[in-house]
């Protein structure tokens, strides 16, 4: 049995429907629920097409924490659905949404018994109204910080214009948790259309992380604590290549002031990448101070046993309680429980 | 000292200079030689930019085949410079580029007294000229095969419209060596422009590697040999998530044929990775039967010390004897030489 004191800091919500739009012009992309294939299940329609059927499990917190012991968790971080991020409506209709997912995200965090944590969702294409939702967002209990995509609008997460946000949530002390969302490379898979989230999902938040690195956001802001999904997509990949660069190139000596190696081990990571080596690849890479549960629930493609898979992975016991709940409550700011301090 | 057996699968060739253009129209972006900085280095320029500076020992077979030994190789597959495979211009211009390009190379290897053997170029816009320029290309001596791209204007060489290609390269015993080029995600960068072949790059032939996997390629084509630049670039970042994918989503495994992981074992790769534990973490995923020296030489950007890294990695005899020169020698198909038989 693996131990019940895992947090995972990757896992989602999609609310049981969505509010009507409050204007005149229903941007196309606002979401609504239809009717799923049984009663646990519901569509989530986009644009007029089923984006994807989802579980009862992604609003019912009752079911959800039903699940989580099984898992070895004690505390899950719930985010939106990515899609639900919508950073392509007009801001003002994207306020509206996200102030909707974030009602429904405390609801469900003040129902867990603080089972669960918060990280909510700002309108990012506008970086006054994402600020002053954060501040909204930070004002209220139960939020621990953000989920944001791994780009906006086609600009990865890096690019200095992002800066005042991230300023912003070092100020308030926001976690950060950065997911794939509308992925480069879209045009260079082949075969079904599910390949977007298996292929194109690790590769955008690869680069994600790597425009963090190159941009020197985090020497910028030192006590920004974000983190990154899917172990950071294609990051571990793409590092010793970075760091090897930045040796040769002058033109990334110069630009680039702290080795991509280094800024790397002050990045967060999920561990969700199904597989014991490359587990084992990325705490050697990062650092295992860095690595934190992520799952992934309640979609099809979660991992449902992350506690016993980094039980058995062969790390030594301290770097698995870092890898457990350590690191993550150092990213979610979440004093250890009662139970834990006196062990 | 290393060993000087070595075999380099990648490695680049710039000729000279570059002919006129025969016919009327001349394409924006057939390539001309100019003066470079000093004696040893010459200009690309590619529509009208310096596309890039190159050394003298991009065509200088001499000086070539002095750098060798020091960097442990006995034999080494020069390829044209990625950005000279032109599948963007007119077929017929790209068909008397690559015909020049191959005759340059094919003088290198004539030249080498056996030290150097060939991968050409074929116009892959058109997969006529690409089957007819493959098939005079393996009709002279000195050539074990071809390189082509990442993606043909975009289209990852997976897509199955390039398998008639695939089915002659088989057919012919042609090596197949995949190099990034134009790479996707370009718009995710955050900083100088060298970090398209850095950080893209790698994307790119990640993304390619997929694609033969998700295509199928190597189960329509079991004979075929294709290798893939940059250590698979971020392939096996990909890999076990893709291994997952397929495990839980119904359409991946009705349209995946053999599970990802197994069919990555069936492809090459080259070490070109700049990090010993990324390269043992290569050599777990995809096998040590299917890494091989690459170099990049003679670019900025090259592993000088190929050979004495993988000596010092911590693998095994017979495993570094694979990797130094036994994987390339299947790969090129090439026997081994007179002093190895006999050893």
């Amino acid at each position: 049995m693996p131990c019940r004191c895992g947090i995972d800091t990757h896992s989602h919500v999609v609310p049981e429907h969505f509010p009507r739009y409050l204007g005149s012009a229903v941007p196309a992309e606002w979401p609504q629920m239809a009717a799923g294939p049984d009663a646990c299940h519901r569509n989530v329609m986009i644009a007029g097409r089923n984006y994807r059927t989802v579980s009862d499990k992604c609003w019912s917190t009752t079911r959800r924490l039903a699940d989580l012991p099984a898992m070895g968790l004690e505390l899950q971080a719930i985010s939106p659905m990515p899609e639900l991020l919508s950073y392509w409506m007009p801001a003002e209709a994207a306020r509206q949404l996200t102030r909707w997912l974030n009602g429904q995200i405390a609801a469900m965090v003040d129902e867990s018994g603080g089972r669960l944590v918060g990280l909510g969702a700002v309108p990012l294409q506008d970086l006054d109204l994402a600020i002053a939702g954060l501040r909204e967002l930070m004002a209220q209990p139960g939020f621990a910080g953000v989920e944001i995509g791994s780009n906006v609008n086609g600009r990865a997460i890096g690019a200095p214009e992002f800066d005042p946000f991230f300023e912003a949530c070092e100020a308030l002390g926001a976690a950060v948790f950065v997911h794939a969302l509308r992925p480069a490379g879209m045009d260079r898979l082949v075969g079904h259309a599910q390949l977007q989230q298996v292929l194109a999902y690790p590769g955008d938040v690869g680069l994600a992380a790597a425009s963090v690195i190159t941009g020197g956001l985090i020497a910028r802001r030192p006590g920004l604590r974000i983190a990154f999904s899917h172990g950071g997509g294609t990051l571990a990949s793409l590092l010793p290549r970075l760091q090897q660069g930045w040796h040769v190139f002058p033109a990334l000596r110069e630009t680039i002031a702290t080795a991509p190696a280094e800024q790397a081990r002050q990045l967060f990571y999920d561990t969700l990448v199904f597989d014991d080596a490359t587990l084992r690849h990325l705490a050697a890479a990062f650092g295992d101070t860095q690595l934190m549960v992520g799952t992934d629930y309640p979609f099809n493609f979660h991992d449902a046993t992350p506690v016993a898979r980094i039980e058995g992975t062969g790390f030594a016991a301290d770097a698995i309680e870092r890898l457990v709940h350590g690191n993550a409550r150092r990213f979610l700011a979440r004093a250890p429980s009662p139970t834990e301090s006196t062990a």
